[in-house]
Parts: structure tokens; sequence; C-alpha cells
């Protein structure tokens, strides 16, 4: 809106209506929209090792029991008093020590779980345990019961990615809390992983059935995914904005991992520069493996292993690979696609 | 979380924390994953009759040009700055004087227009013009050019239900402007009514097929649903919970209006009181016949015509018609179910 | 295969194999896997008067309810023995006398019926008659429970159109009857039409939601698609291979009106000739109005109103308008698409 | 339909319509609309030594390329004539010499390879080669170019189970041949088995999103299928009717692996006797491991390993496993489900 709408009595009028709860479009229109998408996120990374520090120190202070879920949240700085990494998006940094439970529960909002370190504590979905090794990801989908647990000697750290701030903007949560604090087990580890997870899923309408149908795998494990990706960066030029990506793939319907994140995995070759790209959809990134840096939007990130940065929507993102670099990300782009807002650009 | 996280070692570790943007989930996992939705929203009723009359001093002081869009934001009153009826959708009262045009535009934004008042003006959606009638529902889908434009000679008055605050929640807001103000008239006056929306459809393949595929219906006349509707209050007991309820379908999907957006009318007979139902969808509702109450979460509003309130997620709805009550009613239910998000609970 | 697999060996080999139920597929490949489909069927037009005039006579022979339904096989000449009017549909001209029913039942075949002469006899599915006037559709879907009925003082006459070569191809065929010859009427005549058929659909939940969620409509009146075919041939340029055409839509999912049958209608006007193509779906076709020709593969048939013809499978169509043609057509199109085996060719 | 259609006019009238290509429905409707599914094929086993002793005798006769495909057809002894196992489906044994290629060819049909002996020739579909190990499925699904070739040293025999009946059903056979015997190889061995085959996909609109998107996986391996079957079988009880039975899935859309054909594995532990199941697809099956017995429709059949045997349309099956029976199956599921047709029983 110019300049042109000075009219001296559109103020009165304005001051008139407020109290009717009625409001001038024209005076925000250009604010609710944008020819182009405005983050009110920063880009952002957090170094692993004092975050790894306060959450430890964490550990000594309060139990996971206590905590019910005992995390830090990795809140994006423009985005204070939202425990938002991205609008859309949470992310927080889980602990669970050695013989610690955290209690069963269930809840509306999906979650991911990307292991940080440690090797061996599980996730329960609905009675069968996932065992988690360094950099497996692990879902626990919307309305399925879960726990977590520590039978290890180590400490277990893992990244949690939710979609909490959607489910609190549709305003649409529930939760419930198991009288028990565990599961009881119901099939043998990782069975569904065996059974959905290499080009299978058992005979429809057989016992063996058991899983929800459109959320049957909650299981990819890091010896997976890494050699898949091994073996496309071995066969393949790198693509020139991406490197060498895969996505996780939901075997039921041949989308996303889950109804509002997507989640995928990525190799830039030492040495390689990816050309600049935009998308619509805010990312999580956790560095898996090898140095290099990010530049967001003109703003250079140096990044190690285990670090996690941000990537708002529509920013602007290049790769730089020191040594060949493994990333990990997750992001609103199953929501994004669903709803038909979705767009990317590569310059 | 209870009281006994007090460690006096817990306040000085948040505090060193803060600077590296890492807070402590159990101390907000309480509000972030809530066992019922608790909206942020107020149920609320704007009266039409000072509406309207802002609307047209409005008209007095802004052309339709200088507004873009000449439209009063209908704002929850509990969330003041956000331009938003409830957390995730929009509501407005558009004005267009006889002899003016809204310039065209396009952008990331689902919109639906219900008209309130005044017959004959234009809504145009890719260069095919929709006559708009008294209630009738024009629908602008995303990315589609508009315009609108009342060669009549009365003021035109329609609601606008848009999405903007999901699309603000996910940041993906594109838009652009035409440099001409209107568009050129591609084809007959709804020619897509016509073609889409009878149980036909262009041939496919045929030149005849130049509608979007996903949303190739944009008008669904007052004459149609108020008449199908008649019909089924006349065959039919009402539904205890709804009344007699009609959704608006997408003839290309089988789904709702839009991706973001559903819409519905309801036909509540003289002295029919609803049994409280709750659904997670905030929903925007048109009073368009008769005089009754909706009493919402215990709190009664008294219902003349045209009159506009807001049902929020998860609040409890009671219709009483005193008279034979028509209502026209659009929420999020359609991003809810994409998302596996929607719940409702009859009582 | 060429004429090099000669060898003195093989004449023994295949006596040896017979009895085993083993045969060289090298020499009957090139007839199993052919370059373009060599259809089985040959083009075929019945003309409408003699074949009335049988049915009629087949009237005064024998009962509706001896013979189950009083039906007139429209075989193809190229098919004898199989019933079938292309090698995947069955086409019959089925007779209701005044007082008549034609007892209910429901089976796996789908069905459906274009009037070809009398006013107002009914389909009765599940409970729901649709009245049935000139040049209608009716769809007696899959499974569903249906009658027919004559209280008026005419014969009435129908095309019926079945996907019976196909449920007998994949072996899948189940039928019962109902022990009462008619069913009982459950609801107002015509109540899907109101409720589904015009861009709405029951709330989804409600009580009036009570038709099969994937196959809700079943009546397509002559009123709505020739007003919706003279709104295109006014407003549109006709396409050069079809003219002006629409088909018939399942608003529950965009797609045909049934999963095995595909249905349209065309207008060609007085005077254009289309352009030559061949498409992979066998049709058949029923002069709705007007006079002109259809040549295919180079023979041409004359038509006459109510005249019925077939177009087998990528058999090559020129349709000649001496006055505006309208045609309505049904094809094994929805089964080819949803088995990915489509295709058309336009010269 | 009873004997009273023996009015004395009938004859005559159908020996005068029988010119105009006009029969009447009632002297046939019980053979086209039956009760339950009449399969016209019989249950029939082809005992796999003497069949490869034919195969390898046409290996001396004939060459490959002579052949264009060198396969014995298992032609149901019930059908004959129409070189279908069962009426939806071809069954063949394919034999490829050290040292020979079968040419390049696509075609409308879907094709799936059963590897019974020999390890390490290739199927190459849209120039990526699949490396085939006995027992592993191999797809070439429809209009993808395909070639085979032997460059070990030991012959190679599958089984080809193929949609020939189905396509010649619809009349939809296109078919091309590559100028060149051998496509060029495009990519590295199976690369799609590691990107598409493991709960991954290439990132959506990467350069590595190569393969056709509804059909991107065309290897699934012994090796996996056996070890989660066999996984299954440790922890879980076995189906009743079933044993422990796994689909082959396509990731892509959750459902079976081509348009037409589904395909699954089951393993019958020792001593299992399963209880009796009719089902509506036809099914060809192989013995991979084990022996034991078939009962269909009361007839008993002695399984041994590499036995292939046919299950008609809504016979009932009942398998005994002597000692632990691992079968391969594939059948026309994928076709019945699309077209709303499938139907099982269980006893």
């Amino acid at each position: 809106m110019d300049g042109s709408n000075t009219h001296p009595g559109l103020q009165s009028l304005y001051a008139e209506m407020e109290p009717h709860s009625l409001y001038p479009l024209w005076e925000v229109l250009h604010g609710l929209v944008t020819p182009t998408p405005q983050s009110a996120a920063a880009p952002h990374l957090w170094s692993y090792a004092p975050a790894r520090d306060y959450l430890l120190r964490a550990g000594d202070l309060i139990t996971a029991e206590q905590a019910e879920r005992r995390v830090l949240i990795l809140e994006n700085p423009a985005l204070r008093g939202t425990s938002a990494a991205v609008p859309s998006l949470y992310a927080g940094l889980q602990l669970i020590l050695p013989g610690e439970i955290a209690p069963a529960h269930r809840h509306s909002q999906c979650a991911l779980r990307f292991v940080m370190e440690g090797d061996g504590a599980h996730t329960a979905v609905d009675g069968e345990r996932a065992v988690m090794r360094p950099f497996d990801l692990v879902l626990t989908p919307n309305w399925q019961w879960h726990d977590h647990g520590n039978e290890t000697t180590k400490p277990m750290i893992w990244l949690d990615g939710l979609d909490v701030p959607t489910v609190r903007h549709f305003e649409t949560s529930f939760a419930e809390r198991l009288p028990e604090s565990a599961q009881a087990q119901a099939v043998e580890d990782d069975q569904s992983y065996w059974l959905y997870g290499r080009g299978l899923r058992p005979f429809r309408g057989s016992t063996a059935d058991r899983r929800p149908a459109r959320q049957p795998l909650f299981h990819y494990p890091y010896q997976d995914w890494r050699e898949s990706l091994a073996m496309l960066a071995r066969s393949a030029a790198p693509d020139p904005h991406l490197g060498h990506a895969l996505e996780f793939n939901n075997p039921a319907d041949g989308g996303p991992i889950m109804p509002t994140i997507a989640a995928h995995v990525r190799l830039v070759p030492a040495g390689f520069r990816t050309q600049p790209r935009r998308a619509t959809d805010g990312t999580v990134f956790v560095v898996v493996e090898g140095a290099g840096s990010a530049t967001i939007d003109g703003r250079m990130f140096t990044l190690h292993e285990r670090d996690i940065f941000v990537l708002p929507s529509w920013n602007e993102l290049v790769l730089q690979a020191d040594t060949e670099l493994v990333l990990f990300g997750f992001s609103d782009r199953a929501a994004q696609e669903k709803l038909s807002l979705f767009r990317e650009h590569r310059a």
C-alpha cells in the first residue's frame, strides 16, 4: 500500500472499529501476502560439544522420569518463546542415561529420533523395540505408544524432531500416558524392519499384518542408508544443487516418512561446492561426517561432525565440502506438499 | 511436570544455556503437548449491521484500487495482531462499489468468497468470470489469477475466507500482480460450472479440458446448494449433532474444495436443538437464514441473518433453531485431514 | 519368428511335450505380443427399428420375471458365442412393459442403463429409485441391489452396458437374488442425485451419508448433460478429433463412473468432420440425435437416431455430422487406465 | 432360467434375430452371471525335471535369437490354445544358454522372472542390469526396454509370468524391438535396488531420480525375502490359512509389484496344514524349498522342489508341509483389486 491512504477520516474509522474486532486489511496486506517467503527464523548453528555438555549436566540434575523427556530444546534465536527451530518444527537433544527409561505415552505429534551417540538403547513403538545405533533414524508416528530405554552402560543422545509447532498451529494436540512406564514387549525387536523395510510387506489380511497400514515402518538403520548413499556416490555424478541425496521413503505410499515431516540424507564429495538452491521447507540439518561449510543467504557456518544447523524457508543454501560431507536433514516438506505449498528454486 | 524439579543447580544451568539457544523441554512440555486442544482463540460473533456500516464508510474513504482489496478483517479478539479469525484461518468482509474493480493478482493463499449482499458482480479466475449472487460460494484457488469487478449499480459485499495464517505458518507466501488491472476474458461466464459442476467433466485430453486438473470448479451457486439442502431436510431426519449438513465437494478428487479449507452448509429445523459436538477444526460460520442461538463451551450467542461467528478448535457447539436456521461454514478441516490431525467427538 | 526354426527335431519335440502341457512360445509369440492391437471384434451397427421390433415380440413371448431380465444381446458378429459387443463389454436392449418388474438381484458385474425410449419407469439401487427419462444414464454399480419397474402405461426400453466379459476374464462372478422381487423403498426418489450430484456431498460422518463412499451417484439425467453439452458447443471450438465431448464423472474420486466402465457424450456440429483418432478402448455408441456417418477403419456406417454401433480397439474413427450429431458412448477405458494399458493416437 | 420359456414362438424369433446379431439373454444369463466363480481352468502341476529336459532340448534346436525368447509355455490343460496358465495369466520356462542374449524389446505386457536355476545371468531394464541369482524375482514392467544375457558358463532357467491374456482381453498390445540386440549399459548394475529397495528413494527432482516414478524397483533378491520370511517364521505364529506370508511391495505406492500382477512368498512350517481358503485370483506357484502337498478342491498334488502348479479362481487350497515348505506365487490380484473384483473366503 502506497502512501495515498492518508484520508483523515481513516484513523477515526480505525479507532471506532477496533472495539468491534474489525481492522483494515489494506494496512497489513503487504505483510500477510508477501511476494516471496520472508522467514521469521534465522539461520543458526549449534555446536555439538557445548550442547552435549549442558545435556549431561541436566542428566545430573533431573531424572528422565521427572522430566518425562530429558531434552534440551534447540530454539531458533529469532523465535524466542516458541520452542521452534523453524516456525513449523521443533528440535531437541534427548539424553537417556544407562538404566533409565523415558515413560510410555502417545500424542498427536509426529516425532523422529536421529541418534547422535550411544549404541543399543531402544525406542519401543506399540510394543516393538527398535534397537538404536549411531545415526539410525527411528520414527514414533502420531498416536502410537512409545517409550525409550537404555539398558547399555553408556549415555544415549539423540536428536528429536517433531511437528509440535504445526500441531499447535492447527490446535489439534492430544496426549495420553500409559499407566505403566514401559509397554509390554509384543513382538521381536525390529520385526517391522524385516517385514516392511525391504520391498516386502505381510500378506494383506494375514495375522502378521499388525502394523498401522499407513505407517508400518519406523526404523531406518544407518548401515542401510549409508551403504546406499555410498553406492550412489560411486555410480553417478552429484546433483549440482544437492550433491548425492536420498530421501527416506514410506513404503506404504511412496511418500515422506510421516504426514508432516520429510527426511533425507546427502553426501557432498570432498572439494565439491553446490550451486545455490532455495526451497520453502524449513530444514534442520545434522552433520554426520566430514567438514566444510554451509552458506545461508550469504552467511557462512563452519561445519563439524554432529553440529546441528537450521535453514529457514527460502533462504539460499550453498554447501562446500572440505572432506566428504554427509548430512542428515528433516523438514516440513511433507506437510507443504500435501497442502500444495511447496516450491523450490535452483539458481 | 510436578514440583520436584527444584534442584538448585537447574536455574544456573538454564541461565548458562540460554545464550546458546538451548532450553529445558521439561519446563514447557505441558504447554506444548496438551492432553486435548486448548485453543488460543475465543468464540466470537460479529453482528452484520455495524460491520456493514464500517465497511461502507471505508468505501467512502479509500478506493478499491488504493486498497488493492477493500476489506475489514474479522480478527479474533483473543488473537490480537494476527489478522486471524481462528489461528489457521483469516476472514474479512470485502466491499466492491459499483464501477469498481479489485485488480488482478495471484498468490499461494487459497481464498473463498461467500456473498453477503449484492447481485451480479463477478470474480474472474484465469480469464473466466463467475457471476456472484447472494450466498453463492466462489473459490479463487492458490496461484490462479483473479480479479473482481462490480458492473452493477449496487454495492457488493462478501465474506473472504483465506488460509493466510497457515501459509504464514509454513512460510510459503508467493504473490504476483498482473500488469493490467483485469484479466482478459478467455471464455464464457461460468463455463466451468457447466463443464465440471454437474457430474461431468471435459473429455480427458480434449481441447475443452482447460482448467487445472486438481481444482477445476470454482463456483457453487446458492440456488443449487439451497435446493439440495431443502431436499435433504424434506427426505430425512436431521443428524442429531449437525442437523442437515452438506459439504461442498471438489469433483476432481471427492475431497474438500481446496487443499487447506473445507466448507459446508447446514440446516437446523425450527425448534431443533443439536446434541453437543466438538471437533478440532476451527470454523467460521455465516448465518444465511433464520434465527436461533449457538452455545459454544457454555457461552450463548444469539444468531441473526448475516451474522458471522467463530467456533474455536475443540470448543463444544450446540445449535438451537428458533426458526429454520441455515448456516454456511468453512474451516481448516481439509488441511487437518491431509496431515492426519482431525478428530471429532459427539456427546 | 521367421522361417528359420525349421530344425527337423522341433516337431518331434513339440509332439513329446504336448502331453505335458508344454508348448513352444516362439511358434505363437507374434500373435500374443503384437506391435499394435489387432482387435478380434468387427465394427458393426445395429439399426434401432428392427431391434426394437424383435424386442417387443419377445415381450409378447416371455415375461420379465421368467426372463429375470428381458434383454436382446447385441453380440458382435465377429465374436459369436461370447455375448460380447467388444471383447471386454456386453451390450443389450432391455424391455420392461407397463406393470412389470425385473426382480431384485445384485452381482459383481457393473452395469449402466441408457434410456432409449419410454419415460417414468424406475431403477431402484439399494432402496432408492432413479426415475428414468429418455437418454438418462443410470448406474447399477457392482454388488448393489437393484431392480427395475415400469408403472407407466408405455413400454420402456434401454440399453444395458456391462463388464460381463471382464468379470468372466478374471473369473470373479458372484450373484444373489433377493427373496422379494422388489426392494423396499428406503429413501425419496433420486435423493442421491440431489445430495451427491451437484458439487455437494453429505457431511462426512453424518447420518445422511448413506451411499457407498466410492460409488455414491448413480443417476446422470439427460437434461443436465444435454444442457452442459449445449453450453460447451456454444462457447468453444470443437476438438478436432472428438467434437465437443464431456465425460461422466464419479464425484467421489474424479474418475470414470465405475471401476471398469467409462462413459461420455459428444456433439459434432452440423457439417463438421472429425480428424481420425484411434484409442485402445472398445466403445459402444448410441446415436442420440442427428444424422451423419461413422467411418471405422475405412468402412462407413450411416447413422440415424437410436442406432447403436461399436468401435473396436485401435480402429480409426472419423465422424461426419450432416445435422448436429449427439452421441453417447461407453467403453472399457476405466479398466484400461487403472491397469496402465490405455493409449490413443490422434492423426 | 427354468423350463417355462418354452413358448413355441421363441425359437422362430431366435432364428429371425440371429442374422441381425441379436440373441436372447435369458437363454445364457445363468452362464454369464454365476453365483460364484466357475473357473474354466484346471488345477495342474508341472514337474520340474521333465520340463527342464524339454527346455534344454529346445536349447539344442533353436537359438535364443531365432526364438526371440526361448520359452516353453506352461499352458493350462483345460485352456488349450490360449497360452494361458490361468485365464488371465501366462507362465513359461525360459532358457538362456551361456553366451546367449535374448534381444532387447519392450511391450505393453508386464512380466516377472523368477529364477529357477543358474547364477549370474542378467536382465537389463532401461539400461540397468539386475544380476540374477536363484529364486530372485526380477520385473520387466510394461513398456520398459529389456533384454537378457548369460555371460556365465551354465544354463540359466527362469519362470516367466506375464499378463498376456489380460492385455489380449483388453486388446491393448503394443511392442517394439530395439535395432541393437542389447541396450547400452546406462548405470551400475542393480543401482535401483540400492536407491529404491531399502526404505529410500532418490531426492525428488534430483538428477539421480531417473527411474519411472510408478515403477522404480525391479529386483527383489532371494537373499532379502528369504531372510525376512525366516524372521517372520521365527517370531510369530503362522497364519492359519496362509502360513507365514509376505507380499512383494512396490515402494512407490505400497501396492503390488505391477498394475496387473501381485506376487508373494510363503513358508509353511514342517508338519503344518493350512485351513481351507478360496480367493478369486488365479495363482501360479513355484515350490522353492521342501516337500508336502497342495490339495485343490479336493484333488491332491505332491510337491517337490521347483515344481510349478496353478490354483484356479475360487478353488479351495489346503497346503500340507512335510518338511518346511517355501512357495513363491504370483496372481492377478493386483488387477482384480484395482477393478474392485477381488474376494477371498477363509473357512
